[in-house]
């Protein structure tokens, strides 16, 4: 990459430093960025720099925010009685868009993968505890976390914690996706449509 | 987009701005560069800071640099007599990677089509006049546009405008790849490889 002057291969090198962004991406992206206004890539800079400035994790639920507890913790309207557990912030974002769920959340930021050296201590888990301890209202845990190996173990570890407390702690369903073909289904999830069948 | 907080909202809009990221890439992009160390995020930040600030046209052939006249214009070890006309920086580096060709170039930062509205008038292409005019040392033009309709168009069109002035003008040339399959090879490049045959 020597045949670039010196700031455009300082620049493409750090473009190609983000996930799933190879060399030959970078390079686009950096002659983009030179070929647009200079207040349009300064904003970009700029985003960069307040959004690593600005953006925390919620001490409460663990969820990305700028503000202290998060929006949805420090929301009154929210139901205190109910919270989902989730791996990450985009998995709020996706409940927030379905626009049903009106409980509270917990971002685990990680789940439990004994391949990867990730135990149940390296995911916001003692806060979840913490929480329940502090807070008698809540009555429901709702395990949203993903359906792989993963997050399977990750719900059971944490259902096996919570349920001796006596609190509710349910699963999100597993079954056909709404439009999915039950021809083209695998045969993991057609057990668990089947296992998880309910009466009409 | 809404169920992120501000800043973060605001770092995955600016980052769909650049080409060929869409919203899902941009999220995932935002995410990764939160997930960084600080110092990372913030040297991309700077990066584009920098290049953006440092980067300008070379006022001689046009091509990207951080220094004017360009690396290559400044390099009296150059051969002074050949001009390489290419449409972009990244054909510089191209042309630089093979570590053959020693001439000079000239970078038109585009290709004439009048389908997009690009006339001669919208390229580079005076500044090469000029260069011609006020420099009798140039022998050669070689014209390495792309092999594509707007490239071909530009390659006719600053043969004719130089040819007059007693200048070699030529092209590269056209053909098979080596590597490429004759099967597989297109009717055009095919005639053209048949066209540009040599005598062994």
């Amino acid at each position: 990459m020597k045949y670039y002057a010196k700031p455009l291969n300082k620049l493409i090198n750090e473009l190609s430093k983000l996930q799933g962004i190879g060399n030959k991406t970078a390079q686009r992206l950096a002659f983009n960025i030179l070929a647009m206004e200079d207040k349009e890539a300064l904003a970009i800079a700029q985003a960069i720099i307040d959004a690593k400035t600005n953006m925390k994790y919620c001490s409460v639920c663990g969820n990305l925010t700028d503000t202290d507890p998060c929006a949805i913790c420090s929301d009154p309207g929210r139901d205190q009685s109910v919270i989902c557990v989730v791996e990450s912030p985009k998995e709020v974002a996706a409940m927030e868009r379905i626009r049903e769920f009106k409980g509270l959340y917990h971002v685990l930021n990680g789940a439990i993968s004994p391949l990867e050296g990730i135990g149940p201590e390296d995911i916001n888990l003692k806060s979840l505890i913490k929480r329940l301890q502090e807070n008698d209202d809540v009555h429901e845990i709702i395990l949203a976390t993903n359906p792989n190996i993963e997050g399977e173990a990750t719900a059971m570890y944490i259902a096996r914690l919570i349920k001796p407390s006596g609190i509710t702690v349910s699963r999100i369903a597993h079954g056909i996706p709404v439009g999915g073909d039950l021809e083209y289904t695998d045969e993991v999830t057609l057990s668990k449509a089947m296992e998880g069948r309910r009466n009409l």
